[in-house]
This record gives C-alpha cells, structure tokens and sequence, in this order.
C-alpha cells in the first residue's frame, strides 16, 4: 500500500474546538495559541467563525482575533463563514481565505443551520460571488459524510454531488467530515474513491471526529487511496466525545505522531505542537485530549520513533 | 487492500487490565466480570495469572477466580505463567490452556522479568515441558516489539526470531506486543511481514497499546497484512496511558466497532460487550476507557454503520 511523502495538516482546534466551550476563552488567549500554532511548522489554521454571536458567543471576538493574531507568510487562515453577513464581517476584518459548509443530508442541514440543502446552496453562491469579487479563497465542508444522527446512513454518491457543487463554486478544497464520528475505514475508503471520480483527489480533504475512537484508522484507510490534507484539533479539542455525539476530535498530535512514525513529512515540529495543546488546555483548566499531550514530557516518543 | 472476513479478538483485560491496578478488585467481582465477558460471544479471554502473589497481589487470588468461573465450551481461557512454580499453580487450579512471555530486548527482559533472554528462554522451556505432559496448549507473548524503553529501536528481524522460537517451543498462537505503545502502521506492517516469514501468519497475533493513540490504526495495518487474531482490553483496561508509559490498553470495544463496520465477524455482541466494560468499570468506580463506553447509551452507533 502506498501513502503520501508528504502531508498537509489543517489545524481547526482555535474554531472547532474553542466554538463549544461553555465558558468563552479570553480573546488575548486565543491570539496567543493561534500565534504559538502559527509557529509549530503548520500551514493552514482556522482561527475563528464568522457566524452570529447570537449562535456562538464563544466566537463573538472573530475580528478582533483576526485583527490581534500574527498572519505569517505560508500559513493560510480559513475562517468559517455560514451565510453572506458573516462574509460581509469577515471582509470587513481583512480576512483573505474562508471556508463555507454545508451537510451531507438534508434534516442534518436544517437542523444544523435552519435551511434546506437547495437554501443553503443558494447562500453559499452569494457567500462565493463575493469571494470572487474580493479575490478572497475559499474552502468548503460537507459535514455527515459517513452517518446523519438523523437519516443515518448517506450515500457516498450524494457527498460525491455536494462535494462537486463546492468545487464547481470555487473551493480549492473540500473537508469530507464524518461529524459524529461513526465512520469506519472501509467505508471511508469507499467514500474517498466514489468522491474522487466527482472532485480531482487532490482537491479533497479528511475531518474525522473520534467520537468512536475510529479516526485515525480512518486517516490511515484514506491516506491509502491517496488523500495528502487532513483535519485536526490539537489536543482533541472540540468539546467530550460523550457529552455530544457530534464532537470528540481527531487530536492533531496523534495524528503528526503517526504521520512522523510513517516517514511522511509534514514540516510541524511535534514538541511545539505539544506544548501549545498544553498552553491552551491549562488556559481553559482540562486535560490535554490526546494521547500524546497526556504522557509526561520525559515518556514522550523516543527519539527513534518519530 | 484485502482483509480477514472473520477475526477472533482475545479479551485480556480480567489480566492485563487488573494487574495494574492500585486497589485489587475483590474476587467475586473479577468472577462476576469474566462470566459477562463470557457470555458476549468472545472466544478466547485471559482470566488471570499465575504470578508470584508478592510481584503481583492484585492477582494474588488466581485460583479462586478460575475455581469460580463458568468455563462454557467454546471459549479458551489463558492464563498467564512466568515460571515453572506458576505453572505448577495453574496445573493445580486445572488450567487447560497458558500463556508464556518474553521481551524482544535484553534490558526490558532484564528490568521486567528480572532474567537475561536465555536465562528467560530456558525456564519457558521447563514450562513448556510441563505443558507437554499434561497436555496443557500455549499461548506466546513477544513484548516491546515496536520499540523499547531502554533500548529503543527494535530490530524486526530479532522479533522473529524469539517468536519462531516461541512457536518451535509449542505455542500455538504468538501475540506480539507494542508494549509501550510508541509503533506507527508501516513499522508495524514491517513487523508482521517479518515475522511472518519465519512463524506462518495464521499463528500470529497482535496486541497494540494506546498509549500514543495508534492502536487502532495499527491494527488496520495488521490486518492488512492477512492478521486475523487482535488482542485488546475491554474498557481499555491497564491503566492510565500517562501515568505509565506502558499502558494504555486498545479497547476491545472501539476495536470490535471498527471490526464490524468493516464487515468482518467476531461472533461478539457489542453492545453486551460495552455492558461488561461498563460493569467493571463502575466497580472500580472508574470511567469507561473507550471511547463507545464514554457514549451515553442513547448516542450509541447507529445500527445502519455496525
């Protein structure tokens, strides 16, 4: 079986992690860990979400954090944007790349963001018209990929459509998420090839959440038919995978941990990586939710290991 | 890439799991625990060990727990045994099946069972002749095959060799063991491709632990390779992944998930299974170490992805 040389790892703890604290994390702590990512050797972080404060308050600061975190040549900084006011706020902090997104199965959609799969397209077009305009990047998501909590099987032939219309409406990339995390890795292999004959494969990428513990076996299962671009959260942040079955995700460490131990290069310096899972797990008072942020400095891999 | 139809889990947490803890379980509830795991269609369980009760008093009680066992036909119960006076032990409790083990490494050998390789190798002879005459089958443990705590790097080759030699010593099935959990996939399909050449595969088993989050991951890889026999720890039993670096079993239960998802039988009722984990870990008054176990019943996977 043959893997990449080399992947890209797309750190989204800052947003998909930080968007379900009960308790907002202070704005100058998220700029100080966005800033402690940007320097680990990631190149692409999503620091926060243009949606409404009235939805997520935890995200109510995203101009200010877009405003106050360094922007490092060759780190890109997709942030999330729903509809076309989010976009009109995003342009207004300056913002150069975003990521729009959108669900597998229709009752996930409306339940999700309160709009059919049709209004939700329909939005994103004028969310990417303004893109254009602004020659801002965009990325996409399709969330569900691999189960709805609510139709619960999705057939990979329909993420493979919704993929192609995210591409087709300008996405350099689109994040395949298996959002509550009951995917497993014949399937994600199924879906990766059957999207793949839709979207160029270099064109996707990976978002599995470890609800069931099936992540990176998920990653492995995907990174075998080709897949380089791959979602994480450092150290798992993204809320407790038994408080919500949508959440738990894949801890970027391991997954660099692995990726290092497979001989793929990654260009992230793993230690730092470490610490700034640390630095914002002390900052919110919990544990680290990978395996590699819970072993003490001194156990950490051997040297020969990564 | 091709994978078993069919692969037979072996349970070892009432063993690996326990021994590591601080307060000993009380023996009916080690009997109570084994009887569940009994009845969930697992094939094989290690129940305890014949260990010197002063290394090793959480199993101090060995006998008692075989005495009062169900033993249904059908499933095989291994018994760990480090010397010939465990072996003598377990003859007197009427053990019918034992499970031997050796470190891929001088040092770790050293430190872990206080004897050099040889020294090791010819007391399991001694054992294995007692096994012989009362016809006794065995099972074969090979551990830091990925990785050594005082050596580091492990030689694929050397692991072979010690597991043929396990094999010519009449074991009938050779678990190799991550024991501090530091491989990643290609390493470990390394390992297995390896030793395959000197132990037929159909003899080979795996037991990966999570301390890195690999485990499953690593398995994927394994089966892969045609392995078809998967040890792991329901609830994720054996400790706490960072107060030891040792430690951190895979849940049988996240592995048997990903086994069915992918299609292939175990003949094991999950949900039964998550149950047993659940029971033992309240009587600990611990949480479970899965990641099923940690979701609320009513969030569990969704039949359509098992």
């Amino acid at each position: 079986m043959q893997f990449p040389t080399t992947v890209k790892v797309v750190e989204v703890g800052p947003r998909d992690g930080l968007q379900n604290e009960p308790d907002p994390v202070p704005t100058p702590t998220k700029i100080e860990f966005i800033d402690r990512l940007s320097r680990t050797g990631l190149r692409c972080i999503e620091p926060t979400s243009f949606v409404s404060p009235r939805w997520i308050p935890q995200l109510a600061d995203a101009a200010d954090v877009i405003d106050g975190m360094q922007r490092p040549t060759g780190v890109v900084y997709p942030v999330l944007v729903p509809n076309k006011r989010g976009m009109e706020r995003a342009l207004e902090a300056g913002v150069d790349t975003i990521a729009i997104f959108v669900a597998a199965t229709e009752t996930f959609n409306q339940r999700n963001i309160n709009a059919s799969l049709a209004v939700s397209m329909t939005r994103l077009g004028e969310v990417a018209e303004l893109a254009r305009q602004h020659d801002v990047s965009m990325r996409g998501y399709v969330s569900c990929v691999l189960g709805c909590p609510y139709e619960g099987a999705v057939e990979a032939q329909s993420v493979a459509t919704i993929a192609r219309e995210l591409h087709d409406m300008g996405c350099y990339e689109i994040s395949l998420g298996d959002t509550i995390g009951v995917g497993t890795p014949v399937a994600a292999r199924e879906l990766i090839e059957t999207t793949a004959a839709q979207v160029p494969l270099q064109r996707l990428a990976v978002h599995f959440h470890d609800t069931r513990g099936q992540a990176l076996a998920n990653v492995l299962a995907c990174l075998g038919c080709g897949i380089d671009t791959v979602d994480a959260s450092v150290a798992g942040l993204g809320g407790c995978p038994y408080a919500d079955g949508a959440s738990g995700n894949l801890a970027t460490e391991d997954l660099v941990y692995m990726l290092h131990g497979m001989g793929i290069e990654t260009g992230i310096d793993l230690d730092a990586l470490i610490a700034a899972g640390r630095y914002i797990c002390a900052a919110m008072g919990r544990s680290p939710g990978s395996r590699l942020g819970l072993i003490p400095r001194h156990r950490r891999a051997p040297r020969f290991s990564t």
